[in-house]
């Protein structure tokens, strides 16, 4: 059984409190092994690569077949039934419309003293994609990370996906497909990000690694932060519901259990002002653990993670909302829009009883990979601004050089460094003589 | 000397692929050290911060005086003069203005099936900024790091700045107390970003960390990252200058050593299609290193990681400088903006010879927070995009999960995520009675 909390019971604050401390993930200490197997692709590379490969996935590959081959895609391709396609496409269509209307404008104006200011875009030059392999290979991550890459203009994009025994899901490699991927590595674990990151004989390093992956690939993705740009490190999914009394109780069960079936470490939090509302949709969630496919999972998140909570009101249910910052959040309420200016913190909102977080997932237009365990109080999901930096622009004039200089000057010199403010006063002594 | 290259010459490309790949930092492993202080931060709270910061800063503080008091920033802002503070609050004015226009606008809007996407966005909450204390205490980074998260709408803004042997820059209480900073900590090094990230009893945890450090301070940021957003894991400063022969070889020289001042790891780039005038800029610094206050550090700079390279054109010196992402780029030729276009990445571009890059360290109104070591090629520089956080919204009309649930259904079957699946099937099949 979930835990349950009601705001008014005198023991609320520490219980909550230490519900939102919970550690949902096992962070074995992987990182020395994470090392150890980043400085041996740097040093050794492809041979490196293909090594543990075979070690870990039971895969012989050669530096000629890390990659899958056009024909190799095209057949997997077109096993695909049309309907999956046609899923896939409308799904890549939505999420292309969505993250066209990101794109970040170009500025460039002139100031009072004649100094033109300003910024632009431009896009990373290569990205590299992690696809997990095996039961978490979802195809919609591929749309979900490479979409975004290919809107902000990324010239070169490779995905790194492990294939166990040779396995791979052909929507994986359709998705790819779909949305433009160059490249589709065989690869997997830490030893993919290095490659990635350092690049080998055969794979050319790309300057920003995004995508999910276990405890081994979130090492060696902050290991390699900084030697080239990383998304997050995704933990665990959530789910908090707020619903009022008048849901469908079956559909809000259903909902937090589209988060409990994802993994064990999942979380799903009903928060309701409506204590036999909660005790029915606990009901609800009691019924369809009987049929589930992945009832093991679920039932154990649900069993170790669930949290349902009963409010005063809808406020107070707000309240405790942007105590958890949730990845994901439904306002299953009359009025949802009315809730939405009190959100502090959330990864993504699904307004009302007719918006399952499922189509999130996969086709409502929005990044599905969001900020996991509180990270929505400082970051977003994806989207294009990963895939662009900004340049600052800056042009004086001798006049507006004459204007400011003498500030900057003086500030140069309060800091002792002499260079920089010769380098104004140099100029300056010009225009004055 | 720095070095010398000549496009033309046979050994080019292996001699810039060894610069490119040259190490300019000493990454002593610190990381067993930091993540020992940053457990006993979080098991002993303040005791293990006033043990340390007695240890490290030889100075003795109490959980009470852990901050500077307000008569404590009252009598170091008094004793600023008026020059000083014109120029700092010059500074802060553009800063601010320049950072204003970054703000991201809100967007929400209809589709073809009647569904409303958007998102909107949100500040953090808290932000902690970290300055460095002694030599590099720079008042003009408190500003560049403050003001962005004041206009993004950060509520808590609060500052660790370790005092060693009790001394602090006055004009650094000033400058936080210009941009709005709320409290300023005395403390610093591993132990000031495990107190921030963490909390103790008497500094409540931030959410977003940003700001340069020493060693310990990175190791630590790069720690904490996931438990907190942070901005940048700082490298040592660069400036690569595009000049044509139509310069003042002493402005150039300059403007170089204006970076190699910083530190003996800060690396100065000269680019140019014109060998005569390459020698009279190396003959310019050589000349101002007899005389500037900071010659010896910038001195070693410009020996060690000093490189001029001479180039058939300015459109070869463009592709160089692409290589290098340089962190500042000046553009000293006849029609810089021409140039612009093909810059593929930088962290901050000045433009025409008017414009030394000392102006946007400290009062053009660009951040001076930029991407070091050629993380330009991923990354961009500070602004108010780093205090904020964007929530994606979706609403679905029963029209519009009617339209394009049942593909959202078909991918979650593929995933074999059936809750997934079930939680839209089960909104449909009331539609369709």
């Amino acid at each position: 059984m979930p835990q349950f909390l009601t705001t008014a019971d005198a023991d609320f604050e520490p219980r909550l409190t230490a519900i939102l401390s919970m550690k949902r993930e096992d962070s074995s200490d992987v990182d020395a092994t994470v090392a150890a197997i980043i400085a041996d692709v740097r040093a050794r590379g492809d041979a490196a690569l293909t090594e543990l490969t075979a070690r870990f996935d039971r895969l012989d590959l050669t530096p000629g077949t890390l990659a899958f081959s056009a024909a190799e895609i095209d057949a997997a391709c077109a096993s695909v039934t049309a309907e999956d396609r046609a899923a896939l496409e409308l799904a890549a269509d939505r999420i292309r419309a969505y993250h066209a209307r990101q794109m970040p404008e170009d500025a460039q104006w002139t100031d009072a003293t004649g100094a033109t200011l300003g910024w632009r875009w431009t896009p990373v030059s290569a990205a590299g994609l992690y696809v997990p392999g095996g039961l978490a290979s979802y195809p919609s991550s591929v749309l979900m990370n490479a979409i975004p890459a290919k809107v902000a203009g990324v010239a070169r994009l490779v995905i790194a996906c492990p294939t166990p025994d040779g396995t791979v899901n052909p929507l994986v490699l359709l998705a790819a497909r779909l949305s433009g991927v160059d490249t589709v590595y065989r690869i997997g674990g830490a030893q993919a990000i290095a490659a990635l990151a350092y690049g080998t004989a055969t794979i050319a390093p790309v300057d920003k690694i995004t995508g999910p992956g276990n405890a081994f690939v979130a090492a060696a993705k902050r290991r390699v932060f900084g030697k080239v740009g990383i998304d997050m490190i995704a933990g665990p999914s959530e789910i908090l519901v707020i619903a009022d009394g008048d849901n469908d109780p079956d559909w809000i069960a259903l909902d937090l259990l589209s988060q409990a079936e994802h993994d064990e470490s999942a979380q799903a939090i009903l928060v309701t002002p409506d204590p036999v509302f909660a005790d029915r949709v606990v009901a609800a969630v009691e019924k369809r653990l009987e049929t589930l496919p992945r009832a093991a999972i679920a039932g154990i998140s649900w069993r170790d993670f669930g949290v349902v909570i009963t409010t005063r009101d809808l406020a107070e249910a707000v309240e405790i909302s942007n105590r958890f910052a949730p990845e994901h959040l439904e306002l299953c309420v009359a009025d949802p829009e009315a809730l939405v200016p009190q959100i502090a913190h959330a990864g993504a909102i699904f307004l009302g009883a007719w918006t399952p977080e499922a189509i999130g997932d996969y086709i409502g237009g929005p990044n599905h990979v969001l900020p996991t365990a509180r990270s929505a109080r400082f970051s977003s999901g994806l989207s294009v601004m990963d895939f662009l930096k900004r340049t600052t622009l800056a042009r004086m004039t001798p006049e507006s050089l004459a204007a400011i200089g003498p500030s900057a000057e003086r500030l140069a010199i309060s800091e002792s460094l002499s260079a920089h403010g010769l380098s104004v006063r140099a100029r300056l002594d010009r225009l004055n003589g």
